[in-house]
């Protein structure tokens, strides 16, 4: 029986599997390889980002949405196009799985690359995924839960600023729903006051929303600054840290939250396959039949799909929307249905019927098959149109159902995610940061990866203070291995500075298990402190 | 303005606080601090591992639960009973806040202690919090999707064995709704056999919920055999690795899931507080003052509350259940009344009204008032019960529907939280137990705390066999820092063993940053197999 593989389990990759089995029924053998069992309904991440539906509604199960179809949660690792195999790895992923095609359907999306910036991929919270949505919650309400108890000025003020970075879709909707939770959430925060709370737009280009007609950009700019949310224009970020960011325009903001809605970049398995990309997308002709290779078409956002031919100009490609995607996919799936049949494959062509943007708090903009609208017809539009759009009957039974409760009922400022722990992470430092200083808990061991810092210590016994500056490749915070609960000095950045930060329960693993570890830190608290150092019971 | 300040946000630190504002309304301050900004509704837990409410519908904000009461998340750290002030960490941690306090009440509840059973705090998830369940059910569900996909099956037949330990209410109604969720959920895995799927319920004692009459019992044992669930009493656990437990009985069950209901240990706070403690209990009057300390009061289950004075026989304490924890809390607010108003403490004093639990599918076992219930009419009034006792009309209304909705729709087998990864992490083998082999993707650093180990490589270019043996202190897998992706050897396990395993992208970046590391491992390379190695740029 003819194998049919599909790569992917957002949109291009779930309508390409329900049109296959429209078109085929079970003559073929269909089977969706994703590497998450779900599929995330993308438009409404912004919603559960602000609670207004929980996470679990926002998604479907995508064994429930694909009858006959074999369903495969594992990770793609590469294809052979010649030998017509892709490897996975799937369940603990250890050992390496081979799926045979007959013919192969890539629909494996972009993924986000924010290393250009210093600092942005280290320090912003995205909105891709499902767990993005749901870290940025529990984030925003930890911000506002420390807000409302610390007596720091600065820290509350930085606390309290709020940061979106891109004003296209996913951006304006996301400041609309952060603002709209932050405003329903406060009546529970009696130490922060309205004023004190800011949340910017940050946008490069002169506007937001460039997709849609000016009028309508005017509408939504004007309607979230009517909401208290500040939208910068023509400013771009060339900097972050875990407190600020520094704009183009060479402003710095401080801030604890960056979303960060920018920089789309190829999936990593696509960087792998070794086929042809026009900016990191698989080159494809007109029915979608990947250039260069046999049996294997791309579509949605992975695919640069052209929509005229060759010759014509000027050149045109289709936008990475979900409106085209669930298009590409029809074409693919008859495509493949002509060529089992031996028929000739069709071009693809589609024509936008519009967009829409919510902007939080009931007010939309929308431009439809020619009609513009805005305000609360064009927000009333967006909601029933993406119910209408919802996979499965219950799925839309619930959002909607959430929807309606949402209305009636407070906020829930409940964090049900604690923020990530144990890991080592890159933190970066603009100069004259604080990283920790004398007093603070001992909280992890540091290594600096760039820069340079200045550690000052008051001696215990004589009360002399002394300093020393550590550069590159040099290291602080390795007193906890000593059984230091308290920091002793006080760290600050000399230039701007990237460190890695290891978790304290980590390093105290790491040290307990690994001898050389121990051998060296005897070593150094010798040369550097002339502290003769045995390591304890617990490290031995 | 007397400040009262309650340690705690679970059913004691809940209820007394409400009970203060109750009594004392705004004559005094009341704070509670709590490390999460919400109150689980602990009885639940069992049903969001389940998935038939979620998550979000088993907790209450505090915040929204506590007019009158200033809430401070925040981790406690230590308690000044001299100077009056409990030193907390809050927000990023870093800083110690002190909070002064006139009148303490301490209400932290208990932890989790599995270490005494080897490798069983490593590879057994919890029941205790709300991400316990969240991540139990992701587990369940993760387990499902391996082995529906697997050609193995030695793997497919520890994926599909289910094994909770404990039988107490926590244990019975978690196996009673895993088994549900695994039975509604067979219908979307095609490969997957019912007759495959194990679900055992292990129990030390002779009977599981020995805190019920013997007819009861053996009512649940019989429903849960009937439902499917194998239940082995007088069985406890001696060892646990990622792929078996061993029991007392000396049987090894081949099992990716354990789930341990057992373990109750003094919370690590109580421990630190140096005042005097009875089994990790802190020893409290019959008035719930703490003994030895003045102005301080403790109660739920981190107190040792004694129910008749002490020179009565037998002396009898009052046990860990909710029942008993919302009946101090009134004790302990009226006392501070009592004594602010100048007047004598009244003692604790309170008679079990029973104890139901749930089994599943629609079944349980109940003794209220010395009447006893069995089958559907003891579900009902478990459900009924716990609805009436959910704080918040809005969380009632919520569960209610969600219950009902649960009825009518099929299970929901989103996996919706990814397993935890990133962290350096303690991993236990059995003698002959394979770690990895060659061809395995390289996919972390694993360094030998206890044990012993044989890597046997073959050689590149000869061809030849080698083996050499590793024993604690020693690693291996260190090979990825030279670029490997996938093994070149494979390594067993000679003895039972124990490993500390650093993930692939973590012992990377620290390798890269921190020079120490490069320099031991160029030496070590050169050392054991003459290699002469220099780091690549990205790790330079």
């Amino acid at each position: 029986m003819t194998r049919i593989v599909i790569l992917g389990g957002g949109f291009a990759g779930l309508f390409a599997a329900k049109s296959l089995v429209k078109n085929l029924g079970k003559s073929v053998e269909v089977e969706l390889v994703s590497d998450q069992n779900f599929f995330v309904f993308q438009p409404l991440l912004p919603e559960v980002a602000a609670g207004s539906i929980t996470a679990a509604h926002a998604i479907s199960s995508l064994r429930g949405l694909l009858k006959h179809v074999k369903t495969r949660k594992a990770r793609v690792h590469s294809i052979d196009f010649v030998s017509k195999t892709v490897t996975v790895f799937q369940g603990v992923q250890k050992r390496p799985t081979q799926v045979p095609y007959d013919q192969l359907v890539i629909a494996l999306g972009q993924s986000t690359d924010l290393s250009r910036t210093p600092g942005l991929s280290e320090h912003a919270l995205a909105m891709k995924t499902l767990s993005d949505a749901s870290k940025l919650r529990a984030h925003i309400i930890e911000k506002l839960e420390h807000a409302d108890i610390t007596q720091l000025p600065e820290v509350k003020r930085e606390a309290l600023t709020f940061c979106v970075v891109g004003g296209g879709f996913s951006g304006v909707e996301t400041v609309g729903e952060i603002k709209e939770l932050i405003d329903r959430s406060l009546k529970y925060y009696p130490s922060i006051d309205p004023s004190e709370v800011q949340v910017i737009l940050l946008e490069f280009a002169e506007s937001i929303l460039s997709e849609l007609p000016p009028r309508l950009r005017c509408y939504a700019t004007e309607q979230l600054k009517q909401r208290g949310i500040e939208v910068r224009t023509s400013t771009g970020i060339t900097s972050a840290t875990g407190t600020a960011i520094t704009t183009t325009n060479g402003d710095v903001i401080g801030t604890r939250t960056i979303v960060a809605t920018i920089g789309n970049a190829p999936s990593c398995v696509v960087r792998r396959l070794g086929i042809k990309t026009e900016r990191g997308k698989i080159v494809v002709d007109r029915s979608l039949a990947v250039v260069g290779v046999k049996d294997a078409w791309a579509l949605g956002d992975c695919a640069h799909v052209p929509l005229v031919d060759a010759a014509t100009a000027p050149q045109e490609f289709a936008p990475p929307t979900a409106q085209f995607a669930v298009r590409e996919a029809r074409v693919v799936a008859d495509n493949i249905h002509r060529k089992l049949g031996g028929k000739q494959p069709i071009p693809f062509s589609y024509k936008s019927k519009g967009a829409m943007a919510s902007l939080g708090s009931k007010r939309g903009v929308a431009e439809v098959m020619g009609l513009t609208l805005t305000g609360f017809p064009a927000w009333l539009l967006w909601r029933a149109f993406y119910l209408s759009f919802l996979p499965g009957a219950s799925t839309r039974l619930k959002v909607f159902l959430n929807w309606t409760l949402d209305g009636l009922m407070p906020r829930s400022i409940v964090q049900d995610i604690a923020p990530d722990s144990g890991q080592t992470r890159v933190v970066h430092y603009r100069a004259g940061d604080r990283i920790f200083e004398a007093g603070n808990r001992a909280d992890g061991f540091y290594t600096i990866i760039s820069g340079r810092v200045e550690v000052r210590m008051k001696d215990a016994k004589s009360g002399d203070l002394t300093s020393r500056e550590i550069a590159a490749g040099g290291h602080f915070g390795e007193r906890l291995i000593l059984g230091e609960s308290r920091r002793t000095g006080t760290v600050r950045a000399l230039e701007n500075t990237e460190v890695l930060v290891m978790d304290r329960e980590e390093f105290l693993r790491l040290a307990s298990a690994f001898p050389a570890f121990k051998d060296y830190f005897r070593a150094y608290f010798k040369d550097t402190y002339d502290i003769g150092w045995t390591p304890p019971a617990q490290l031995q």
